[in-house]
């Protein structure tokens, strides 16, 4: 009954990636709690690198910096 | 003032679908709680199938195998 | 399958209300979207007043004043 | 390590006024709380004004009425 | 960077359990995408049991029925 | 009508600073993108040090580290 959600940056991740993020979270929640994985839900959120800020900057900006 | 977020599947849910998701909300709130829908936000998020996983899979394996 | 979160303020709502919230978003997303009600989850958030802010002020502010 | 979330509905939005809502969000955390602006967080959603809704209504609708 | 919310209902949860749901998390994105750990967030969320539906009814109902 | 979330570990805010970051969050919206101050939500979540994960450990172990 587990849900997770994961936000990451828009680059590039493909459709295998996420299905491999899918596929450990939901084991990470069977190993460390016992929980049902039929019932446990896994939401990946792409946010674009404009969107995304940290360090009071946009990722856009740290990327084009070479940060 | 109550916030709701709901996250479905980007499955081609009409803008029709989407008002009465909206209204259908805010109309929960007010019966069960009096709540005052003009203050009442109601956020719809459609998720790509590669991006929602269930029982440690996404929905995108999921409907290619018919479940 | 879908996730259905409702955030109100923490004013003693009852495990009734909680119930019948519950109940009313998930016959929501049966009725709109034809989604199947044993994989859709909903979550609610009661989040105190002095931590729900609109306006530009707290609710506990807007509660004393009257508003 | 503060988390922000801003969202607001998708209408045009530029990068500079995206920047902008990063540093403030950032700046506001150092000066309440002094919080280390390099690890926080600040990530902003950008819904579709069909995907909105006040009052029991989308965004798309108001806006259509004018309100 | 990324960031991870992990929403479990709140029975019990060990300090030491929410430890390997950070350091499993965490170590997912290092491994499937290459990310900095050093700027992964994770926020575990409890929810009491009144508050979490599945079905169209709470888990504490559920936990009652013995489902 | 925009809407906030601000996600800290919970360690002694006091009312008074909620109050701050509910005016700032507010305000910000306001200066930046012309939003209305009074349909615009902000809701501050605080997270226990023990549910909150940075570099793979909890922000328990790592003040306990001096970190």
């Amino acid at each position: 009954m587990p849900y997770v959600n994961i936000k990451i940056t828009r680059e590039g991740v493909t459709a295998d990636q996420k299905a491999r993020l899918i596929q450990g979270a939901t084991q990470l929640l069977v190993d460390v709690l016992g929980k049902n994985p039929q019932t446990t839900v896994v939401v990946i959120d792409e946010v674009d690198t404009d969107n995304w800020g940290i360090g009071g900057e946009s990722v856009t900006l740290r990327r084009a910096r070479g940060s």
